[in-house]
Formats: structure tokens, C-alpha cells, sequence
């Protein structure tokens, strides 16, 4: 079944407030084996919310709105309903009774204006908000089925999971389900290329690429009438994907690179520290957004000076002096040196040029170099990326999470 | 004039990805007095983005699309340009040229695809992309005006900013110019009350709140004939504004907390250096995020152990024992000891529990101590955030950055 979502409030088109409601919305329906062909935002003004309803009645099977239900004056979507499908409003003496006893247990006077919120097209049901005062509204109608939900986030994402999503499955016969893999190390137009024939026949499952911040995704959902063939279908189509391109797949779903590293880590029981240099601080950052990251992160240095890298990190004045601060040789110390001053399993070096400035001809921006030490073993590798210091900080927390991770999968075989 | 955003690609509709650059671009149009009604959504599916551009032709001056430029078989954005005016597409020599040599700097293979990057409507001219290959597109004919984007919001940006601004400037006849004051230390809600009157009264200038991410901003907004007109109205708000609630702004326009910290440190030739627990880098991730920064940020240690707080730190053992790693003490020697390490002229550190586990009933989760130091001064302070561990980690560094404007602004009185 088609599905259009409205986003509706003028804080929207100012850019004010990023939509995040539809993105929401649209991952849950798509789950669920719904199509979505188009989402619209429109402001708090009642002619272009009625058109907007009125357009998306034609080519879809179910509206679903989020915003303006709410009791000001610019809260027009139970008009815009309403007038859309050619009804009257009704105010509901039930609806009204429970707004003032909301009110009354928050212990909040209630100003006039939220009677409004007792109001429901004619023939509309009210769907219960357990966050706020507005409820939701079912509306359904000549082939049509109409949704509204509140634009505060948490209103709207409770009242879809708890009653929106288990009508909408009702509805729908078929068993849904997708897998995301995610890659590091090729681009999307690479990546497109080496599957471009598994791409091209997909019906069941369907797969689709999706850029991600550095990384590429591959999702691949099915259709089917049990868990166990939507699973089989999965599956036979990740085989063939995994036979052409497997070695740059480093894990599934939503694990991004930092969780899979911090899953392995404690799996072996391994811990490590970091020494970072031109990121300064980016990958601590990222390994701590981990919850439980503390179980295998001790910590790590930002040597953004040579003072740093020499005194807390034990790299050598000659070293720095003889081949900078960004070269092989002292990403390699960096790296030895919070590893050995940590007695840390592994330690992690990131040193470079982030640029705008301190690029040379000889070293331009976007030079950095990794070293990745342990006991008995030390590596180190070299990056050219761009003119770019966001993009720069960024990547050289991703490779140097991907080389901790191949390094934990494969050991010494880079 | 009236604009009409269309963002482009089935991500969106898939919920995979959430629409940032919508919100940015009416952000930016807004900002210039451009009036936008509609934002629309569209997944890859040509008949589809056809149909939205032609429903756009119809009601608005100037259409903004973002995505589909890429070199995929789904990127169909040029295609549905050239289709919904009647135009065909034109293979660029130059454009070909210079997404070749893109290749050949960065020593990546260029696969046959990306061609199809050179091609645009005919009549339509190339939008440089300084940070990837895909050109945008800007069409005028028939009273209306295409202007296509890259979706890659780094690319977006950069395109918007340096090439379509401008452009857009010239078009529109009233100078129209914008004001942003950023607030810290005050909610949205007090903030508003304080300067409810003066929201109200709002014709030229007008007032704007806007929610940042752990701070609030208002947005002045001026039109009129020339530039001394302009600032002069702006101007007499403003006063009025920090008349009332001046001693929670801490600066203006783009220049966000890191920002504004960095040139007070530079203009007063001091350097720093930090001392993280909780945030795990995150504060020297911002303050590096800052091109130049080095000039006054030492670098910092990442002491997420309490191994590390005692031995890169100096953080005593008894202290350790005795107040734990989450206390007052705690946070103050360890400012105390990067400031001393590093000779450092303040060192700033942060102690917390972010969360979910580690909380107690004395010490809950998002309880968070600073420090701060100088040769001859040492501060800590006390702060109660909430059980979010990424809302605990952003706060702490907004504290954290906050506490040293005001000392560098105020010296010791806090």
C-alpha cells in the first residue's frame, strides 16, 4: 500500500526545526512493508494544508500528517482534514473531559483555546496521546484512510508504536524484514559497479545502496508469509553479495565501525588507548559514545603540540626534528607510546594535516598517518585525503577504526 | 520571491537518512527574505521527480532541489530537469575534463558512470563543486528557475554558499540582512517570557527564537533600502534585547561557543589544554574543529581510566579513594595537572557519569564536575544534566567552554 507523508508547521520552511518526524515515520512504514513515493512539508496555513491533503488523496492509499493538532490558532490540521473530505467538526464531550482532567492532574490551568482539542471530523476516531493533551485522529473514508499525528516528537513516536504501527499491520498480510551490511574501504560507484547485476534483477528481496558519512550500506529487504523464508531470502542474496565483495563488509545493521571494534574488543578481552594528533579528541569521542566503552577504552592522549607527543607519548625529539610530526616514523611512536605507557593491548596513532593550512608541497593537507602498536608488533599507514578538515578528522577516525578492526579479525595480515 | 525545495532520493523516503539539507537551505533562504511554502520529498523514481518539479513550476519563482546529481543509475535528477521543461541533455567537454582530472589528483580510477556527471539540460549552466565531482545545475527559462544541488550535505553547503547565495542576492531587490545572538545559560521558554513584548511588536526587525542544541539563538531580521538603514534597525533591537537578557549572550552570528573561546584566547595570547573524563575527547574534538586552533590549544589528555587520571594527570591516589573519580576534588586536580603538565596558561577538566550505567543514589547519572585552572586560580564547578548520555557529553562541553568565556571575559567572577 502507498503511504504520503505531511509534515505540517511553518517552523519547517524557516528551517527552524529539522524534520525529523517523516524520517522517523517512513523507516517504521518501510519496515513494515509499506511504499512511501512522497513526503511533503507545508506550513501552518490552512489553503496549502487542504491542496497538499487533497493532492496526496490522489495517489496515495493512506495520509499520515504530523503537526499542527496542537490549541493555538496556527494549529489548522483538524480543519484541514475536515475540509478536505468535505466534513464538519464535531467537539467530543468525552475528548473534553479527558483534556481537563489532563490538565487538572499536571495541575495546570487550562485556557480555552485547548477545547479545540476536543474537535474531530465527523466520523473521525480519536487516537489516544499518552504524552500531551492532542489526540491523534483515524479518519476513514472513501478508499482513504487519513492519520494525524502530533509534531512534538515524543508524542508522535509514542503514538505510533503504540497505536498507529499495530493498526497499520493489521492492514498489511505480508511478513517484512531487511538487513543493512555495512562497508569500508570502496565507494558507492565501485561497489555499484561489482554488484550491478545482483542490483539490477532484485524483486524479491530488493537491495539498495545507501551512502553513508565515509561508508557505504547495502540493505536488502523481503517480502514473504513466514520469518524463516523472509530469512532464507535474506540470506541466499547476502551469500552472493559477500562472494564479490565480502572483504570490505565489516558488520551489519546499525553497528557502525566504533561499536563493532568495542564488541570485538571485549569478545577478546583486549584493551586500548589512543594517541591522537590532528583529530583531537574525534576518535576517544567516538569510542566513548559507546555505552560500557569504559570496559576496553583506558583513555588516550591529544599530543596536538610536539611538547605532547614527546613528553606524554615518549616520541623522540630527533624523530620529530629529523622527520616532523607528521611522518610514519612518529605516528609509529605515538603508537608505541601510549601503548606502552598505558600497558595497553593495542594503541592507536592518528597524526596529520587537517588543513586548511599547514600543508606543503611535500606534505599537503590531507596527509595523515596511522600507527596501530602492541606488544610485539607495530604498524603503520598512510592516508592522502582532502582539502577538507572535517572530511580529514573524520576519515582518519574511520581507517583507523578499520585497520583496529581488520587487525582484531586477521591479526598482523594487512 | 517565492522558493520551492525538493530533496531528492529514496534514503529520505526510506527513513535511512534524515532531510538536514531542507531545514538548511530555508534557513539560509529565510535569512535572505525568500518566502518558502512548500518542501517536498521525492524518491530516485524519474516520473515521480517529473511530476514534482512540473507541480512546483506552477507555484514558486525558484526551485531548489538537492540529491540525484551522483553518477548512479539512480541519480536522475538532471534527466527529470531536462524532461519536466522539454529540454534534452548535453554531454559537457570541459565538465567531462574537469571530473576527469578530479580523478586523476586524488589517484582514483574514474569508472565509465561518471560521465554522466557532465551532462546538463540544454541551456543550463554548471555550478562548480569544490568538494566532489558532481556539478550543480542552474536553469533559467520560462519565468522560473532551477538551481540543482549535490545531496552530500558537505557539498551542498559549500555549493550554496559560495555560488547560489550570491546569485540569489542579485535577485532580490531590498537588502535584507540578519542578526544572530547566541544565548547560553538561559532556556527557550524563559528566554521567550523575558522578551515577549518585544517578539510581539515584531514588524521590521523581525525576532526569531531558535533552539540550538544545548543553547537558544535569536534571529533579527532586517529589510530595507540600504545597508546604514539595515544596521541601524537591527541595531536598536539588539540593545533592547541585551538591555534585558545580555548577560547570557556570549556572541553572534556563526560563531558558535569554540569559536568565540578560541579568538579570546588568541587575542589575549593565551594557550590551553584539557583534561577529559566523561566526554572522552569530545571537547578537544570541537575546539579542533576550529582551522587554527593549534596556535592556542596544546592538546589534551583523554583520562578515561583512573590509572590515566593519576599517572598523565597527577590526580593523587588518596584523592582517587577518597572523593572517587566524579568529584569536585577530582576535577580540580586534574585541571590542575594538564595546566602544570603542559605549562599550559588554563587547563579545563571534566568528570562525569554519563550514562546509562554507573549512576548511584549520590551520585546519578549526569552528574558532572569542572574544573578549571590557571598558575594562581583553580575553580570546580557542579553541574545536574539528565540520563542521556550524548546530551551529558555535548552539555558538559557547552559548561565547560562557557565557564572559560566567562573567564576569560570576567576573570575570576563567576
Amino acid at each position: 500500500m502507498i503511504v504520503e507523508i505531511i509534515s505540517i508547521g511553518t517552523e519547517l520552511l524557516l528551517g527552524d526545526v529539522i524534520d525529523t518526524n517523516s524520517a522517523y515515520i517512513a523507516e517504521k512504514l518501510t519496515e513494515n512493508g509499506f511504499d512511501i513515493h512522497y513526503v511533503s512539508t507545508v506550513g501552518d496555513n490552512l489553503e496549502r494544508i487542504i491542496k497538499t491533503i487533497k493532492r496526496a488523496k490522489q495517489r496515495a492509499d493512506i495520509i499520515i500528517t504530523s503537526g499542527g493538532l496542537g490549541p493555538t490558532d496556527d494549529d489548522l490540521t483538524r480543519e484541514a482534514i475536515a475540509a478536505s473530505m468535505d466534513l464538519g467538526l464535531n467537539k467530543k464531550q468525552e475528548l473534553l473531559r479527558e483534556i481537563k482532567s489532563y490538565f487538572k492532574e499536571k495541575n495546570y490551568s487550562m485556557t480555552v483555546n485547548n477545547e479545540k482539542q476536543a474537535c474531530l471530523p465527523v466520523g473521525a476516531t480519536a487516537i489516544p496521546n499518552g504524552k500531551g493533551t492532542a489526540p491523534g485522529i483515524l479518519l476513514e473514508r472513501d478508499d482513504i484512510i487519513i492519520i494525524s499525528m502530533p509534531g512534538v516528537p515524543g508524542e508522535m513516536k509514542n503514538m505510533l508504536e503504540r497505536s498507529i504501527l499495530p493498526y497499520l499491520k493489521d492492514l498489511s498480510a505480508e511478513l517484512i524484514q531487511s538487513r543493512v551490511l555495512n562497508f569500508f574501504g570502496i565507494g558507492e560507484s565501485s561497489l555499484e559497479m561489482e554488484i550491478k547485476d545482483i542490483l539490477d534483477k532484485q524483486t524479491n528481496p530488493t537491495i539498495a545502496l545507501l551512502a553513508g558519512k565515509g561508508e557505504v550500506k547495502v540493505r536488502i529487504t523481503s517480502k514473504a508469509s513466514s520469518k524463516e523464508k523472509v530469512g532464507e531470502l535474506i540470506a541466499a542474496v547476502e551469500k552472493e553479495i559477500r562472494g564479490r565483495v565480502g572483504e570490505y563488509i565489516y558488520g551489519s545493521n546499525d553497528k557502525g565501525l566504533a561499536v563493532v571494534v568495542g564488541e570485538l574488543l571485549k569478545e577478546k578481552g583486549l584493551c586500548m588507548a589512543t594517541a591522537e594528533s590532528c583529530t583531537g579528541g574525534l576518535l576517544g569521542d567516538r569510542i566513548t559514545n559507546i555505552p560500557g566503552s569504559s570496559e576496553y577504552f583506558q583513555g588516550g592522549v591529544i599530543a596536538y603540540s610536539n611538547q605532547m607527543k614527546h613528553k606524554f607519548l615518549r616520541v623522540k625529539e630527533d624523530t620529530l626534528k629529523e622527520y616532523g610530526a607528521v611522518s610514519a616514523e612518529t605516528a609509529q611512536e605515538m603508537a608505541e607510546g601510549i601503548q606502552g605507557n598505558m600497558n595497553a593491548d593495542i594503541g592507536i596513532a592518528i597524526t596529520g594535516i587537517a588543513g586548511p593550512g599547514g600543508g606543503s608541497q611535500e606534505k599537503p593537507v590531507g596527509l595523515v598517518y596511522l600507527g596501530l602498536a602492541t606488544d610485539d608488533y607495530s604498524q603503520t599507514f598512510k592516508l592522502k585525503l582532502r582539502n577538507d578538515r572535517a572530511w580529514n578528522k573524520w576519515m582518519s577516525t574511520q581507517y583507523a577504526l578499520y585497520y583496529l578492526f581488520r587487525y582484531l579479525v586477521n591479526g598482523q595480515e594487512f
